[in-house]
This record gives C-alpha cells, structure tokens and sequence, in this order.
C-alpha cells in the first residue's frame, strides 16, 4: 500500500479505524506529520532516544540503579526500551498501572503508592505471583499485616520498601521507620527490599543549589534511616528515589542505590523552569514531547482558536502550553477544547487549517489525557504506541 | 453469582478484567460503593435522573428544543437517555466524539467546533452519509467551500450551521455573518441548518443579575443576526445556543429555538459557585457527580493522603474538589496521583482505608479522565456505563 491509497483508506475510517490500520504496518514514507488528527501527542524520537542514553549512560557511571517512573509515559514501549537501554525496571504509581505494565512484559515493577484495601492487596498478591520480582511500598503496621495475610493465602512472598515521608505518603524517617521495618522483618510471607524515599517538593524547587539544599536535606533523612536499619542488623540494600530534577544531585549522595526519575524522557516547560546545574533553563534533556494542534477558526486578524484546551493539555501548573514551531505568539486557555492564539507577531502565517505545535506545560498529566503517541523521525511517522495504562489511576 | 463469589471472581482479576464482569451482568445486589476500586468516578442516579427530568421539563414548558451538549458526559448511554426523556439529539465538541456517539446509536448530532482539514472533512462526510441530520459549524468561506465539495464528492448533502463568535470560534455576527450564510445558500452540496451560538464567558459569569446581562448582550448579537437572515430571505429555523449557567436567561429571549446546556446533568463546584436566580448557591440542579477515593497514608494525625490527585480530578479551576460525605477537612492538592487531606476537626474518623468522596471541581474534563462511570442507587451499583468519548478531542 502506498502513501495515497493508504491515506484513502484511512480517508474512508473512524479514528478508531485509521489507529488499528497504522498500528498494523510498517508506516515508514506512508504517514507525515501533517496528516495527524489533531490534538495528537507527538513523540521526537531522536530527542528522546537522546534522553534515554543521557540518562542510562549517566547512572551507569555512578554506579547507580535506574528504575526510571512509570507515571510519566504510561507506555510498556516506553518502559521495554529503558530497560533495553539499562535501567533495572519501570516504577509505576499505582496498582493498575503496575498491572498495565506486566500485562505487557515489564519486568522489574516498583509500585510507588501504597497498596491499601481487600480486593486491591488480593491483586497486588495475584501480581507478585506472575511477576516476582515486583515491590511494593508500606507505611503502616497494619497495612503489613494485610499484605502479610494475603501473601500467606496466596503462597507467595511479597518485596516490600518502607516508603519514607519526605512531604507526601510515608513513615516517619528514624525510629517509627525502624519500626515498621522491624515489623516487617518479622512477617513470614513478606520480604523487606529496603527504602522508598521520593522528596517531591525538592524535585521542582527552582534554581539549582537551592534544589540541592532542598534535596540533600530530605535525602539526607533516609540515608540516616537506612544506616540506622543497618546498625540494627536489618539488611536494606535498596535505597531508591531521586526525579528528573535531582537526579544530579541525589546521585552524589553515599548510600541512594537507584534513581527513579520519569520526565527526562519527555521533558515540558515545567521542568525547563526549575533551572539547570548551568543556567537559568533547566536543559539537561531535550524536550521531545509536544500536542500538535490546527487552527480551526480565525475570528479577527488579532487571534486565532485551536483546537487544544483542557483536554489536550494538563492544566495543573500556573502557565500554558509554549509554542514550538513559531515565534511571536502567545496561548491562553479558551475552554476544554479550544485554546487562544494571541498573534502580537507571528514568524509564520496562522491561518485557519495552519498547524501549531506546543511543548507542553506538564507531561505526565497531558500524556494521561492520550490514547497514542505518534512517534516521529523528522516529519515521517515511524510508529505509533499505545499508552496502555492511560487512565489507569486506581 | 451471589455477591460473595461475584467478588471472589473480581478479586482474581485485573482491573480490566473486572471491569468486563461487572458490565457483562445484572449488578444489582451485587457490588456496592464501598467494593469500587478508587479513584472511581460515581454517578448518583436519583439525582441524575432528577436533573434530566427537570431540564426537560423547563425546555418542553417554554416551548424550545432542548440538545444538551455531550462534551460534558462523553457517555452514549446518557446521550440516549436524555433523547429519550424528550431532547432532540445531542452536541459533540469535536468530530470523533460525534463519531463515538453516531456508533452507540446517537442521533441529532451537531458538531460545535468547525471540521477543518481535509482528512477530517472526508470523514465527516461519512459521518453524515450514515446520519443525515447531523449538523456541522462553519465559520470560514474556505471552509465551506471544502465542505461543499467532499460532500459533493461523497454524494450528500451536509447540513450547516454558522457559527457566530460570541467569544471563542465563530463568524463575527451581522453582515459578516450574512455574508457567510450567502455562501452557504449558493453552495448546492450545503444546507442551512440555521445558527449556533455559544457565549462560554456569560455562562460562568458570576451572579444571576451579572450573567443575565452578559448573556442577554451576547445572545442579542445572535438573535439580530438570525432576524437579518430572515429579512433577506435567508431561512434560519435553528439558533441554538445557551449552557446550564444560561439556560433559564437565553430561554426568555425571544428567537432563541434551542439549548445546549451540559453541565447540569452531573453539576460540580464551578457552577455551583456562579450563583443562581434564587441566592448565592447554584443548586438547580443537584450535585450528581462525585470521585471516590481511599486514604492510602496517614503520615500524622494533622494530615492524610488520598488516592486522587491532577490525574484524578481536573485542576483548570483555580479551586479543588469538596468534600461530599464527610465535614472538617479540606483537601489540597499532592501530586500527579495524590491529594493532601487537612485534618482541622473532622466530623468522621480519617485513617488509612478510608474513603473520601468529593464533588469536582469542573466536570467535564474530570470525566475526560475516566474510562467508565459507576451508577449508583444509594450504595448499590445499578450499571457501570462507558465514558466512550473519553479522549476522543480530535
């Protein structure tokens, strides 16, 4: 099938249609950028293959294991090309999306949240027993006893981390800790893997020795905790935690073994602001992920209406989607499915049908608002991959 | 299945694979709120059920056609049951929701963002071949003319609506309106349906007396507009238009033929903050909607972790969700997967385990955020519908 007759085809489909037929074949000359439905989440490959091999190679040389998050992409593809490049698994946030990620052979799963409730903990014990090797974060006595009870009943034996609280879920760092892991110790059914510490509000702090400070102080608390298991004579060879934002920094610090960092693979204007070991923008990592849009009407010569709003784009930061592809706009947000184009002076003609191209503001929400992502070498769609454990919240 | 082996068959099973059970089947009596994995997005049927009855009510009593707007529920079954209580079809933001409703059976379709593009015309094109009374928004003479076209080519005749701007898409209404509705005339694949126009900013203006102006002033433009088209010949039997904030405003201006309101079948806490005809609290309709979530950390007694956070609820607003079933506490933001519980002096006990159902604070791109929505009659779940739209912004 060549480029014309495949696009008649598609011409000819649903949305649904056109996906399954390109999810098929080889889609190398037959489908471009321009023919993408849009909003379409769009991946650059060659900045991203950039990304993993930055990162993989980075932790590789300071002897650290990268288990990089989940939560970000969604994506098993994702997922099986970090581990092809190095990294030890794929952290996922919440059960399903741990279950969304084995369903499809991810091996190496972290589950970064607590497991909590009767039905959930049997499903967290029907995964383990396909999948081994699994973890599982706790924080609470009786949590572990739960967790402990089903592993009994289904004959298995569960990986647990003692998630430290360093500003969201978690234990207290020091000798409630020590508490729970000695509980834990002493469960037959459980298996103490070591320590979850993800200091959430140090990984966005803006301006990098001020980030260091933020994050050397919480981390500091659980390299103490994890000396603090060890002088009791509990083993804790795993200390995992570090993001896109601290990864530099918690990598120098004696006693983290593993980074999890997620968005260095796509990158947004969120992470471009918090600033870089080297200067005011924070650009370790190439911003590879962007929403294509259409001008779908031009009401004045003064603006223009996309059509991305709030369900192409996250809106949880306090600024908008950055234009990629031309200069001399801004966006504002004009509802759920329309976005403002204000056209001060505009680098290229923005006319109705025009296609704008945003980074986006943040990426791990925005790509949860997607089925898809087209994944692009220059303008040629190479392949599309399904974002499996969109939505899988729970 | 009694409920005790239904669950043990659900508890076996991936979330997905549960999920196919429970649709499958009579749930009554089966699976209750408290078996629901979190974070769930519940639909509470009396009050749903309520809100169609009086908003059909309202419309039939003042003699206008009531097409509510589906970008709000993205849901064909409840597409199907407000055609049923007496609307005449249902709004689509965007071609492939339309195209996700017309395959459910959906009928009285009318696309409100204009289809631009070329592959997006020829499946419009279909779209309407299979479901002629499907109307579409044009807002550029370009446009039309491509419209004009791919329906001729595909042998159907589209029906159109100008879209007027009001402030977002849209043709700025009088003669450059007139002008547009010319076009469409002389054009012999094209039919003109009439006008569509919607005022996004006076249906979230603050205050009845505030909004009723903002409205009236808008919706003016329409109806002078539309009386223009018919004093040059031009018949326009349709203006529709209007949105809960401003359907009880639009419906006493005379020339007004439709409304499309969406919200008021779920209701959040967006709308319910704009005020309404009677006091300061909208309440014409009943808060339908919530999301359920579980406490999944209790890291102090001051403060607890939820499972629901940007990926659980939509955060465009600049306020959060509320508490529904329990007072005392507040609820702040956390993270991607997670929300921060305060604990000032709740009115029932917060501990791990706990579930926490809240009100959202925008519907419409919170639903955009879940596969399904669980339809409960008191604490039994009566049906599980699919969100079939969900994501479909293209």
């Amino acid at each position: 099938m060549n480029r014309r007759t495949f696009l008649a085809a598609a011409g000819a489909c649903s949305l649904a249609d056109v996906d399954r037929l390109l999810a098929r074949g080889d889609l190398k000359g037959k489908l471009s950028r321009a023919d993408l439905p849009t909003p379409a989440l769009l991946l650059d490959l060659d900045a991203f293959e950039a990304n993993v091999a930055k990162m993989t190679r980075f932790a590789r040389e300071r002897n650290r294991a990268l288990r990089p998050h989940g939560k970000t992409h969604k994506c098993p593809e994702v997922a099986k090309r970090l581990i092809r490049a190095g990294a030890v698994g794929c952290c996922a946030a919440k059960l399903s999306e741990a279950e969304a990620f084995a369903k499809e052979g991810v091996t190496g799963l972290l589950v970064t949240t607590e497991v909590v409730g009767r039905h959930k903990i049997e499903r967290a014990v029907r995964l383990a027993s396909r999948h081994k090797d699994t973890i599982f974060c706790v924080d609470n006595a009786q949590n572990a006893r739960d967790l402990n009870e089903a592993a009994g009943a289904g004959r298995v034996k569960l990986n647990v981390a003692v998630d430290l609280h360093l500003g969201r879920t978690g234990v207290m760092p020091g000798e409630p800790a020590l508490e729970l892991a000695r509980q834990i110790v002493s469960l037959p059914n459980l298996k103490l893997a070591g320590i979850q510490a993800y200091a959430g509000s140090a990984s966005h702090t803006t301006g990098f020795e001020q980030r260091t400070r933020a994050s050397r102080e919480a981390m500091g608390k659980a390299v103490e905790t994890r000396r603090l298991f060890e002088a009791k004579g509990i083993a804790c060879p795993l200390l995992t935690g570090a993001s896109t934002g601290t990864y530099n920094i918690d990598s120098e610090i004696d006693g983290v073994t593993e980074l999890q960092p997620g968005s260095f693979i796509f990158m947004d204007v969120d992470y471009n602001k918090i600033g870089g070991a080297a200067g005011p923008v924070y650009n370790d990592f190439d911003n590879a992920l962007t929403v294509l849009t259409t001008v779908v009407s031009k009401p004045s010569s003064r603006f223009a209406i996309v059509d991305g709003g709030f369900k192409a784009f996250a809106t949880d930061r306090t600024f908008g989607p950055a234009p990629k592809n031309i200069e001399g706009i801004s966006y504002r947000w004009a509802g759920d499915e329309h976005g403002r184009v204000d056209l001060a002076s505009p680098s290229a003609p923005v006319e109705v049908g025009a296609r704008i191209e945003f980074i986006v503001p943040h990426c791990d929400p925005t790509v949860n608002l997607y089925d898809r992502i087209y994944c692009l070498r220059g303008d040629a769609v190479e392949a599309i991959w399904p974002i499996s454990a969109r939505g899988m919240s729970q």
